[in-house]
């Protein structure tokens, strides 16, 4: 099913960051966004046409959300698979991700599984529901290892690295509901973006991501590592996507192991920061490129236009305040810098503010420009 | 003066294509457009924040318009130079434009000699207020010439090739507000975006338009003409700069005549229909451009990335009638092409309905791709 552009309108559950993006990227096709948020005049509110306040769990409102638009999709795994199913086969609004895709993407241990089961390289792991689920993985896994809750971890939050019995209980309480994972030895985290159209599929270019504090800091595209790396991530990259039901663009982080291997570290059933580059960097953004998938027109072109390095503007303040961003004169004078803000009105520790980007004949220049314009800005 | 981003909101006496796309380039800098036009729900009603329901030359609603934002602007050049002139000194609102460049650019007469006292060159020109006027014109410049209004011309309409005094009655009445200019041998219209920031200038690179029936159809950028005559246009541009009282991007279309001179044509005081392609082609869009110089912020950088070509889509009917593109699907299959729509309700005959825009590694490649793409739309 296609749906014909100009005119059509998609509905987004979740209105941050990724939805603000997907409007600015839709309004040149002549798509509108009607978004889904409790946060009112939320990030996306501006560029958008409308936003519908409510909970990103409300039956009824996902519901009138779905009669009020052409399409559904969503930016935020929080969004409610049985919801959004309801809301489908009541209204017959077309969904892209599948809801398959979010119930699968928000449970870790169903994932790996998923994957593993397709024969698609994972982390060895282990469900873990009892004090005694997780002495056997220790036992098979090694220790110490990588404990994540299976549900609702975010950017790091909910995985911990654990060596007992003890420090798990101490950082997780209760030991149920958590997957346990060997801990790779990885030397790099690539990560590629992937779209699965009305009957076809692309990659974007294989790209490094550098974290710290388990939060995204700096993606270089491409990723600064051997040809045949970039092409193995390629290649699980669109195995990840013949796993996937729906429409729509997923972000597939991987490791790159110590011994030149590449492994699946998880899939966001979204646009994705390590994507945000291709708004400058690539012909086709991640954001129009899932507007177009959700909608099933023809795909767009995932070639890298130059090489390309995003920065994201965290908080660095102590506790929460008003957001006021200072320094954007000083980054906005270095030549080649792209500034792209969210709209939040607080800045808390660590919050994704907002990006830059920059592109150049180098990875190395675009790279230079990005730590110019970084270093001048500061929240107030 | 600086007003700084994000969080700053520009009002656009104008709502119509140039104040969408300035909308959809303002919000990456945290930037909300309010807009000021007679039609509701115009084409920047679904990007903007914010829509003011009244007519171009309506003091108190430009009054109003300007106490609710940071800056003022617009894209249309039947904005109010004195209604602008007075907003500003009553709100203390800075404008950009200053009012003075719209009252020069709204007629053409004042337009020209300004150019011409400063040594800039444009083609030679008699005021015409009476047939004894025009006969005169014919005397001095010769016949056939070109005979425009001084004032409301847009698209070509309001000029004519006359002559005879017969002709030029039958086509515009009164003999009287007219412009009477040399025919000039040119062989490519060339032409030149230029900024004006709080203290910088900046010219885009020199860019060739292809006209039909008057009415722009497609520019190739960089324009395919000698470095000379680029550069010529560059340093053309650059003076009608010094010119200009205000800030912001100002559109400079000149004639190469057939000795390998440029002459200004005209000038746009905002974004311009031949700059369109700075979207994707260069690396700060003209949008953008206009948004930091109206701000007073630091300009971007206005190099080229790739040659690029950019095709209006032109209303394909014979009458007026609602607005149904069709053939969306298969333009959008061509790998490398940008659509960007509107928002127009109504399809009239030869109307700027959108545009598309393609990058290549050549000229001849991306004009290839524009080729494909447009081929396949057309209108209900």
């Amino acid at each position: 099913m296609t749906i014909p552009v100009p005119g059509a309108t998609i509905g987004v559950v979740g209105g941050g960051q990724l939805a603000r993006m997907l409007a600015e990227a839709a309004s040149p096709l002549g798509v509108d966004l009607v978004v889904l948020d409790p946060t009112p005049r939320c990030p996306a509110y501006p560029p958008a046409r409308d936003q519908i306040v409510a909970d990103f769990d409300d039956e009824n409102a996902i519901s009138e959300l779905a009669e009020r638009v052409d399409a559904l999709t969503l930016e935020i795994e929080l969004a409610d698979p049985e919801g959004l199913r309801e809301a489908v086969e009541t209204t017959g609004t077309p969904v892209g991700p599948d809801p398959e895709d979010l119930r699968m993407t928000r449970d870790k241990l169903r994932e790996k599984s998923r994957l593993a089961d397709a024969g698609i390289p994972v982390p060895a792991y282990r469900s873990v529901d009892s004090p005694e689920d997780l002495r056997g993985a220790f036992e098979d896994l090694g220790s110490p290892l990588m404990l994540k809750a299976r549900c609702g971890g975010y950017d790091g939050r909910g995985n911990h690295v654990v060596d007992g019995v003890d420090a798990a209980t101490d950082y997780f309480g209760t030991l149920s509901g958590l997957i346990a994972e060997r801990l790779v030895d990885f030397s790099r985290e690539v990560s590629v973006m992937g779209v699965n159209g009305a009957d076809e599929s692309a990659t974007y270019p294989t790209v490094e991501n550098v974290h710290e504090e388990e939060i995204l800091r700096r993606t270089f595209a491409p990723a600064r590592t051997d040809e045949s790396v970039r092409n193995r991530a390629q290649s699980v990259a669109s195995d990840v996507l013949e796993e996937l039901e729906g429409r729509g663009v997923f972000g597939i982080e991987l490791f790159e192991t110590d011994d030149g291997e590449v492994v699946v570290n998880e899939i966001a059933p979204r646009p994705h920061n390590s994507g945000h580059y291709t708004i400058e960097g690539a012909v086709t953004s991640q954001f129009e490129q899932h507007v177009r998938a959700v909608l099933g027109l023809p795909l767009g072109s995932t070639e890298l236009r130059d090489p390309t390095v995003m920065a994201n503007i965290l908080g660095d303040v102590d506790s929460t305040r008003p957001a006021t961003l200072l320094g954007t004169g000083d980054a906005l004078a270095t030549s080649g810098v792209h500034l792209h803000w969210y709209g939040k009105r607080d800045v808390r520790p660590l919050r994704k503010m907002g990006h830059v980007t920059a592109t150049g004949p180098t990875l190395e220049e675009a790279n230079r420009t990005v730590d110019r314009a970084l270093t001048s800005l500061t929240f107030e």
